[in-house]
């Protein structure tokens, strides 16, 4: 293959012309919505220019054809390079009145380039350090579906543009380091190295030697002249033939072209001004108004769309010949079929007679036994925490840099880079990813859950320790806010079952999901299994419902999730046998499938009755439930260090508690308590 | 000053029969416990003991000395090694019933170590990454206090033992590289390399060539044998010397000296068993009981304490003689005076009668050019958002490796080791850091933050852009969860001041506080100045008061914070003007704050009437403030990119929607629609 073949385009085109496109459709769309940022689309035009122009092959009359190259802009305030491209190359859904609606309400050219927003944009960035690091996560399915299907099937790059902000951010540290060790020798990172920042000169906060890092983790990095086309396509040349990831370190200037600011932070986030427009249409030489190109820049751009167009349809032929055919679409439509359900409608049943108590994450390990028996898209992984998160399973061999046939990831200890890798995994297609780390420490990978939950991606966070039911490691990994944090966050389902059956159900409903993340929260510490009737229906699908129902009318409502649910159901037997009071437990696995039921379930499942809810955790939220006059047993604060039996004590989350708060409730308490 | 000065130790006691004293007391505490981590320190403590016989400087008979050595236990889990060492030198809290008494309620011996738990704690560790990064902090504090006070008040080391996990994890990487560019000479750091994870081998998910990492950072990087206690001492000799901070890679077995386990991952986090630890008594020569250390071994150790009684004597004569004792003292105790509050009392009368209209960000910096003008306590910093965050002033120049007398600090794009040297920097003592990023980046920050409000740290961020008001930046840039997620988190102050008045008013509560951090949601957008009243009383510290009554009693009461109070104050005018419905404007800029007032206060304004909850965020927690008849007016998902008033219309928070929900509730909605 000869891997820098130009486009076919009109011999008085130079791509300095074609970059220069992308220079004043970015100086024009910032000036006219007057926010954005132009200097980084002008100071990586060259660059990127050369990328499309000579490399990649993306088809925009097929933007999800699986097999192209992947285009990730982590520097996602550069988004008027993207959205120049797209116009200029024929995206359908980008043409020029896109760009001068930038910014602008309901337009196709968001502030950053958000994935499902417009056609071709592979990934959600902004957030500095996602890009690069989503990308790991592309380049590590690219080489699993080569694995499993072959060159002839799957065979592309994933490219990335990065800035400094990218590379200072933390994630990118773990990115790389993954990457490297994988060695996903398909990846490649064109750094716009302009040393500026927002705060001015990156010598204001960084001395790193960026060539030097990226080597240390297995990279090969080289270093040119980002204005100098032949320079770039070298590099690109020679990072595609690397046996590791690469970086090609573009020194350029930020704005450049710009008649008097090239190179100042000045053009980084602000339109340029209409002066310095007009001053630099004059150097630059480029008499034409805003918002046009001329006829033969377009046509040279379009021969982009028509290589890929072409490559398109010769693995089109090769897909169709393929003995792998329908395999290969069942896994790029993420198509699971009804067998896992089924089979973890078995799982439940046998559960449910057998009464197997087992803490939720292993009741999680034994849901998934079923699932990745019965499904091979599922891959599974945790951040170093494998034998506690009980993430692998006897089908999950590790993938390694000599084997991506496997379906595991020893992701290291790096929860940040790991969500987004599984963001990355879940984007490129193929696979159903989930990985694992403690609740606690979805902390560190805040920002990239943040990005499934935006970009809507089926991926599931397996969170285990969920309280302080996990005891002796104390506050620091006793999760109080964590639950909170999630289901505050649109679109994430927040899980935390009670018992195997719920984990089941749970597990059934997270891979149920097209477009929303799952969160499992999940026990350290042992749960009875507490389903009162058959386990056809999964009640988990209600969000909440009736566990245990009163005799006759209620006097009270327990309301509970995960750990919890026994301490409820053990409250209403001791409150029964008691004091003659009875007590409906409601189990309420998800807030969110609660939420979208109907006024009148919400309303039976919840009743009339005075409620106590009850849950390890901090108590924001649960007052919608409880209302004015309910009660909320959990936690006021931080945990703390000791065995979690002395620690459910110690804070007053015990069945003791609950029906003294219950008897209260009710007008009761002070007479109990003078008996 | 002979820098590798052994402490006088019975000659027939070497350093491996001290280091043994730490591997049998952990191993017994572990094995006591039940649970615990013993193969860290067992691999460790050959270094750990020459480190501490031969060099560090504290004193146990007064941990908070200033001038002492900083040790941070990065590796938080081998928290054995630090209870071990603290018990042999004798702190005073640290009996053997403490270390027998290892993870049980109420002992000092927590899980992980705990800041303020047990005496000479230097910070909370145990979510890997956050020690060493934390110890960038705290080495910066040593720097910019020998620059004012020279190095005869100030001269320490700041020592840390840090993991594979610690150096695998993102916030690392932002910390080294602020530490290389900082140069920051007297930050050495003792990297466990014993290649094991929990996994197992560290091969199964990195190929990181450390030393390379790190000096590529600017630091200066050593590997030896961390079981050759000379080797181990010459290379802190050397690192003491750098003029870079330092790594020093010590090749250690986890476990070391266990009789049949040495090595392997198995003792990384659970007991070993009493046949192991048996048999490792006869293979090290051990012959003593459980929780006994000889005389002898002990009176080893403690000459570490005497050395550093001798050298905190010596420094008090020297502080004691300092012409600088008094601000010294100031400083340390950061004891900013009763001028800054007078100061911005009188800022609040100003702008009261100038009614000024600034976005509150902008209110925050003006707050902070009085405030940074009334002490010098205070030091700025931004994760490289400066011009937006507006966080500097006149005052705040630049801190540099050249100029560590400024009191400004470029982060870099690095949020998370801003949190985490922001902790650093208030667990040394001597200043109040603050630091700023948009709000939506907390998500990058959360692990530091978390701790600030575990440890309960003097620490302010100054977060920005805090809805959907920052506009065309889009929903990857505007917070909808961050509020609540702060709000859920315990010991932090939530602050979301409506106007100039507010934010002052924050400020001052924000540095009132001695043991609770704060955060400031401040807006992009302009606000005008809603207070009604006069300024004298900083009606903030109540948590939220009212605004604007009802004239005669209230049909409608609304509450709002920030930006959406003015939104408030529109509706009620509206309703009055329009309707002839009387609404009160509850203005509630800290929840906390509120929360904390008597129920009599609380009830008063919230009073009796329906209420309407305005937030440009999500409901999570409202429910609570507007009772099961309330409506809240907020945002429902993610945002949009477009300019703010467009989203503000579009997501219907405006008077409009206001009043029209109001009149609903009422029971006047449908009326006032038919006419």
């Amino acid at each position: 293959m000869n891997i820098s073949q130009k486009a076919a385009s009109p011999a008085t085109v130079s791509e300095k012309d074609m970059a220069n496109a992308i220079r004043f459709l970015a100086m024009d769309a910032v000036q006219k919505a007057n926010s954005g940022h132009p200097g980084m689309p002008m100071g990586m035009a060259d660059a990127v220019t050369v990328l499309f122009n000579r490399f990649i092959r993306i088809d925009p009359s097929m933007p999800d054809w699986p097999d192209r190259d992947r285009f990730v802009l982590s520097a996602g305030h550069g988004s008027m390079l993207l959205y120049a491209i797209h116009h200029l190359i024929g995206f359908a859904d980008m043409p020029m009145s896109e760009l001068s609606s930038f910014r602008q309400f309901g337009a196709k050219t968001a502030g950053h380039p958000e994935y499902g927003h417009a056609l071709g944009i592979e990934t959600t960035t902004g957030p500095l350090g996602q890009g690069i690091s989503t990308a790991v996560g592309m380049a590590i399915a690219e080489q699993m579906m080569a694995a499993r299907f072959g060159s002839s099937l799957c065979n592309h790059f994933t490219y990335v543009v990065a800035g400094d902000g990218c590379l200072q951010e933390g994630i990118s540290h773990e990115a790389i380091d993954l990457a490297g060790h994988l060695k996903l020798r398909k990846l490649i990172v064109l750094w716009d190295d302009n040393r500026i920042s927002i705060d001015g000169a990156t010598s204001l906060s960084t001395s790193m030697d960026q060539l030097a890092r990226f080597r240390a983790a297995g990279w090969n990095a080289q270093a040119v002249d980002g204005h100098d086309p032949e320079a770039v396509a070298k590099a690109i040349d020679r990072a595609r033939k690397s046996r590791k990831p690469s970086l090609i370190a573009c020194r350029t200037l930020i704005g450049k072209g710009a008649a008097s600011m090239e190179g100042s932070h000045k053009t980084h986030g602000a339109a340029l001004g209409e002066k310095e427009i007009t001053a630099t249409r004059e150097k630059l030489d480029w008499p034409h108004p805003p918002f046009f190109v001329p006829h033969e820049i377009k046509s040279a751009w379009e021969g982009v769309a028509l290589r890929g167009r072409a490559a398109r349809e010769t693995w089109e032929i090769r897909r169709n010949a393929s003995r792998s055919k329908a395999r290969y679409e069942r896994t790029v439509n993420r198509d699971i079929g009804p067998e896992t359900a089924r089979r973890l409608a078995k799982f439940r049943n046998e559960h449910r007679e057998k009464a197997t108590k087992v803490a939720t994450r292993q009741a999680s390990q034994m849901a998934l036994e079923v699932i990745n028996g019965a499904t091979d898209l599922t891959i599974g992984g945790s951040a170093d925490l494998t034998g506690s998160n009980l993430t692998m399973t006897s089908q999950t061999q590790a993938i390694t840099a000599a084997n991506f046939r496997g379906r595991y990831l020893h992701y290291g200890i790096r929860e940040h880079a790991m969500a987004a890798a599984m963001n990355g995994i879940a984007l490129h297609g193929g696979f159903i990813p989930y990985g694992g780390t403690f609740l606690v420490f979805a902390d560190y990978a805040r920002g990239a859950i943040r990005l499934s939950a935006l970009m809507g991606l089926p991926v599931v966070y397996v969170l285990t320790h969920d309280s302080i039911g996990l005891g002796e490691d104390g506050p620091t990994h006793q999760p109080v806010e964590h639950l909170a944090m999630l289901r505050a966050t649109p679109n994430i389902n927040v899980f935390r079952p009670a018992d195997i059956i719920e984990t089941a159900e749970c597990w059934e409903l997270a891979l149920a999901e097209k477009s929303t993340p799952s969160a499992l929260a999940l026990s350290r510490q042992a749960l009875p299994m507490l389903r009162t009737t058959d386990t056809q229906e999964n009640l988990s699908a209600r969000g909440a419902y009736i566990l245990r129902e009163a005799k006759g009318p209620r006097d009270i409502t327990l309301l509970a999730t995960g750990s919890e649910v026994e301490i409820a159901v053990q409250a209403a037997e001791k409150l029964r046998a008691e004091n003659g009071v009875e007590a409906a437990v409601v189990s309420m696995p998800s807030w969110e499938k609660f939420e979208a039921q109907t006024d009148a379930y919400q309303r039976r499942i919840l009743g009339g009755a005075p409620r106590i809810a009850i849950e390890a955790a901090g108590r924001l939220g649960w007052d919608r439930w409880i209302g004015p006059h309910g009660t909320f047993i959990g936690m006021q604060g931080f945990g703390a260090s000791a065995p979690a039996g002395e620690l459910y004590r110690h804070f007053g989350i015990t069945p003791e508690h609950v029906a003294t708060e219950a008897l209260h409730l009710i007008g009761r308490g002070r007479k109990e308590r003078r008996r």
